[in-house]
């Protein structure tokens, strides 16, 4: 059986989760996802107000090979046990989560199309593309209302990590999608289109076992 | 029978005509290719001189009304007789072609998501996204190679009025697609998503029968 990977990669606030999460539930039990957020290395051996200070938004930031690793074993159809991430205390939680593999593995994050062997395993690469003022307004509300930030920490940290790693490394990713979704989560044309094609391949496989 | 309109536009040398060639050759039958090149307005009533100094690059240069007229008939099952235009002497040709309406009904042209009426007649817009030196290069190698024409004229027609009105009409247009497909023709995750999605336009359109 040929599972397919397919690859949500968009800027914060872009809409990629959405899209994404839409995708699989339109599948059902026939799609896993795989958030790159879980993927955030571990730094428990630093201080908190180090671990403060990491800059959340560059490759480094990300234990990228376990991502690969992970995918690898899915595609073979093998289990994973995924790492969670805590938010709060900036560090690796002790959760470890079991996925099943299943014929379309949906994968997305940030910065999923700035690693060559990752994106090398992506057989659809998608890249949601929203503007930068729409998906900032996005994040601060988010962070704000639902996470309880307030709102000068969101602008420093936009301003001084987020907009720039995304110009260094997200925008440019843009080059390597296959297909780019304007205006993300609920562009229906575009998700129509993801999911033909992925009902397709999920038949395609049936017609082979 | 709900017939499905797909547009694909995109600049000059972007690739779109090749894909909605592709795409119509992948539908057979059952799809009808209709080119806005097909609809500038006739200037017969000029000097030749004069002709020539039109700016082609322009929405007021296209006979739209005529396109959405064809549009609204090829959607409604019937047939049309389209113009054709002569691109040598600048003048709609006398020759009238007949189409037949079919399922799927594919328009490709620069302006097509510039004009509100036309572009709320699309079931699918789909925006072919190449870079500028590439979209050059390939108009320059047709113009000189394919139809003789000389450097010096596709350079300067490129820099006064092509480029201008590209970034004024085509680029803003982009906004409106509801999937950007990067590179052009060649694209073949893209190809299978739109093919994918067509086909399964078509079967729907089967099962009502």
């Amino acid at each position: 059986m040929e599972r397919l990977i397919i690859g949500f990669c968009g800027g914060t606030g872009s809409g990629k989760t959405t899209l994404a999460e839409r995708v699989i539930e339109a599948v059902g039990g026939d799609g896993v996802m795989v958030s790159m957020d879980c993927y955030y290395s571990d730094h428990s051996d630093m201080p908190f107000e180090e671990r403060v200070n990491i800059n959340y938004d560059h490759p480094n930031a990300f234990d990228t090979d376990l991502l690969i690793s992970h995918l690898k074993d899915l595609k073979a159809g093998k289990s994973i046990l995924h790492p969670t991430y805590d938010f709060a205390r900036h560090v690796r939680s002790d959760k470890w989560v079991e996925l099943k593999s299943a014929k379309v593995i949906v994968v997305e994050g940030i910065l999923l199309f700035e690693n060559k062997e990752l994106v090398d395993m992506l057989d659809i690469k998608i890249f949601v593309d929203t503007d930068a003022d729409v998906r900032i307004l996005r994040r601060l509300v988010r962070d704000v209302k639902e996470r309880g930030r307030n709102l000068d920490s969101v602008v420093k940290q936009y301003l001084t990590t987020v907009k720039p790693m995304h110009e260094r490394f997200v925008e440019p990713s843009k080059r390597l999608a296959d297909v780019i979704v304007p205006e993300g989560g609920y562009n229906d044309v575009a998700f129509n289109m993801i999911v033909n094609t992925v009902r397709r391949k999920i038949a395609e496989q049936e017609d082979l076992c």
